[in-house]
């Protein structure tokens, strides 16, 4: 099995999971209870806030708030601030976001928000002059992702938020770190973000942990209300195992960054590389060098993405066709269609996401049946003369 | 170590970790994927999601949700159909619920909700003439708990679903479910009860999982918005692991319930009779047959309870004075309040709860050391007279 859909979910680092394993089993008390018994499991989250304040690059480990995923880090940031903010009603965010970001916001659209989506060139870059102009007096908040899930695509958030602030230091702006964690480093603490919301499993920590950054000046209402835990912020028996494991993975991520900026990376390039010199209908749908190291999304003409992932995962190769958030659906990519990806790309698009624990020999094997795969599909596509035309124009490379 | 705090939390069986440790390592894709290596994560929710249905004994698996706690389950419950409801704004609840839900009902009354708070007698026992009284037109929602935390009584909920519904079918009933699971019956099929909360970590699943039952004929709409995940109800990416964990746990639990209503029942019966035969100043806070099997709480008038507490700890046995959750606070606990337990035994109220893995020995070595750990305490209390016409009243049992 070569595992290169990184961008969906990653598997639990054996360290990760180490840490984890004792509070699964021996040291199982409630971290809030008051006997000696529970003082283990309270000292792992005190650790693992810390570990993941470092990760962020965070001041102090009260900006740090464990969640239960991405979805609730954003659910929690999104709706805590506009709850706080209730006169304003207007939000700018981006036509790539992630679904849990748009549908959140789609929500607010039923309740009466204006909400501004800025769109973005052939490359995946965010058209920031649209941004500017957007700004309101009544902007509540600004919502910008780190890095795109499926082209990987950086925006450049630290400028975003010192155009946002400029505008309105009341504006709250929030950004959806979930897939810029882990592959470039983020320090919070030098730029004017409000709120970062990551999930774990997407920097091998397992699925189901989280963890919200919020800046100590901004004020948001809890999404889940209870207990006292979260310092009141987010209720619920800590997941003190995940928890444990959130912390260690975010310190073995930030010690991998230069692997992932130097080795991941030029894996990521020899896969990339290797497809188009040796696929003649594929081409690659961002070029930028603003990318995450580990991602590339290749489009491949005249060809059903559902298609070559099923020619992938019979070679036992798992990549994807957008975000698993999605699949299922029909639709084509609504991140490759704001980059105005041209149709006969559009619905073969396929992203290639790696991690630290790709290895080269995988690379290798991926760029060997790719041409197989595509040798195939294209013969059974109703395209033909497309095909030909392509095959002419761009030479048997 | 003698753990008698299963109300607060409870250790993983070793069989639910077992069946999660395969989704911790090798077989870590993500569910939504379309990839055959996505099957086995997809085919584990199906099984999970199908054991969670024959636990609540509800009739479809459509009517189950997964979440990442009691508190979600809660807060997704109440949120969710308070949102489907907007021109009702009245809500009847109880005196003695959990926190996660008291404070939720708080967020309500701020945004200008009537909440009725409906009390209880010396035994716990719900006014049922009060919460009929206060039954409205606009009514939205009436949220009363299975079963108490701190003392066990078990509420009649299918008696109160008939009520509710009698008098308004479009008021929602919502029942927190967390200390009933695992430890009596849930038919929720044969009951008019709309939805159930349940949190895996009080039934030997791990912290961090938990369940809602939301029958077929209730709306509401989802807390976190995203991803299609749970049908569009609960965005993010599965927690595959914990999530087969509860199914396995919610399996073992139903299986063990007979062993819950015998052997837990006897050996909770003898700790309760052995600590109040050999400690003059113990107390009963409730002595109802209808509470749960594994709970006991006894107040130990003119005594601190965090000092016994301490002195419980010391030889390794952890109870607890209250919830988990609002442990720190100096408050004596709210629910013994409405009970209107006597202030002599307020502070000094200790909650024992047991779980199948407790044994006999346990129970005779806490009913050895109590006296003990009493003698030393009432010598230092500052009320000897009341404590000597305490120990002439009862006789020196």
């Amino acid at each position: 099995m070569i595992y290169l859909d990184n961008n969906a979910t990653t598997k639990v680092d054996e360290k990760v999971l180490d840490v984890m394993i004792p509070y699964l089993q021996g040291e199982y008390a409630n971290p809030s209870s008051m006997y000696d018994f529970a003082k283990k499991p309270a000292e792992a989250l005190k650790v693992a806030r810390e570990q993941v304040r470092d990760f962020y690059g965070a001041k102090d480990v009260n900006e740090i708030f464990f969640t239960s995923c991405g979805s609730e880090s954003a659910n929690m940031a999104i709706k805590g601030a506009l709850a706080c903010n209730k006169t304003r009603k207007h939000i700018i965010t981006t036509k790539v976001e992630h679904p849990c970001v748009l549908n959140t916001y789609k929500t607010f659209e039923k309740q009466g928000y204006d909400v501004d989506y800025i769109g973005v060139n052939s490359e995946g870059e965010l058209n920031l002059d649209e941004l500017k102009e957007k700004l309101r007096k009544d902007t509540a908040l600004v919502s910008v992702m780190w890095a795109n899930n499926e082209v990987g695509v950086i925006n450049p958030v630290e400028e975003i938020a010192e155009i946002v602030k400029s505008n309105s230091p009341e504006t709250i702006f929030f950004v959806d770190g979930v897939q810029a964690a882990g592959k470039i480093p983020m320090n919070v603490k030098d730029t004017m973000i409000d709120m970062v919301g990551v999930s774990g499993h997407k920097f091998h920590a397992p699925k189901g942990v989280g963890a919200l950054y919020v800046n100590k000046g901004c004020r948001i209402v809890p999404l889940i209300n209870g207990g006292h835990q979260e310092r009141g912020m987010r209720a619920g028996t800590e997941n003190v195992p995940y928890i444990a494991g959130l912390g260690k993975a975010a310190e073995l991520a930030k010690d991998s960054l230069s692997y992932e900026s130097t080795e991941v990376k030029r894996l990521r390039d020899k896969l990339e590389t290797g497809i188009i010199r040796n696929v003649f209908n594929a081409r690659l749908n961002s070029t930028l060098k603003d990318r995450v190291p580990n991602t590339s999304n290749i489009g491949f003409e005249y060809v059903e993405g559902e298609l070559i992932l099923l020619h992938l995962s019979d070679y036992g190769i798992c990549a994807s066709s957008g975000s698993a958030c999605t699949s299922g659906s029909l639709e084509p990519s609504h991140v490759l269609r704001a980059m105005g990806i041209p149709f006969t790309a559009l619905h073969g698009s396929i992203r290639f996401s790696l991690s630290r624990f790709t290895k080269e020999s995988e690379v290798d094997f991926v760029i060997e049946k790719m041409p197989v795969i595509m040798d195939k599909l294209t013969k059974i596509s109703p395209f033909q003369d497309e095909l030909n035309k392509l095959k002419l124009l761009k030479g048997d490379r």
